[in-house]
């Protein structure tokens, strides 16, 4: 069920703090087609799997395209944002080097996640 | 190309310390129906998403059975062993929170990986 805070995202917790994990979470997520993330960094590194779908990865002002079976790769606490620029759904798996995940927006609040990180 | 010294195991780093990596590291790995990894075990947390196929977990003793859409969860430094049972090629995705990722056999010895971990 997309979260009312995050519209056209949806997410499962694949693995994470609940499973008892300190430095190692994994998310996969659907991005439906023109949705986006909002602009967010973590305090940790980031690698992202594109299953599916076609989109941009903004960071820190430049834009790289991507599709299917490439692997965007974020160092820790680079502001990013993942649109989907296709017509189908976006579908990635995120692997994130921290257990509970803090997500930060650009200006350092605290963004509440609508699932158990 | 399946390396020589792990046959039956087809290996892809997606992202790692050849990235800038220190924390996190994401494999693509498929192992042939019939094969299996060495029993081995790493000093950080490892979460494997399998895509398709069947096989089992080994974990100190223990077996579990697994297919398409499990997420296996590893405790960091417990010895483990994948093991395709099917007879499909075993299709994953495992993401390690170490960069770059050491391997070691059930007894401490370091297990030389024939590609840039």
């Amino acid at each position: 069920m997309p979260p009312a805070g995050l519209p056209g995202l949806d997410h499962q917790t694949l693995a994470g703090a609940g499973n008892g994990l300190r430095h190692l979470s994994v998310w996969r997520q659907t991005i439906a087609a023109g949705a986006a993330t909002p602009a967010h960094r973590h305090d940790c590194e980031e690698v992202i799997v594109v299953a599916s779908g076609h989109g941009e990865l903004h960071v820190e002002g430049r834009v790289y395209r991507f599709g299917a079976d490439c692997t965007l790769v974020l160092p820790a606490s680079v502001d990013h944002q993942l649109i989907n620029t296709g017509s189908e759904p976006l579908h990635l798996i995120a692997a994130l080097s921290m257990a509970p995940v803090q997500v930060l927006t650009p200006d350092g609040r605290a963004l509440p996640l609508p699932w158990q990180a």
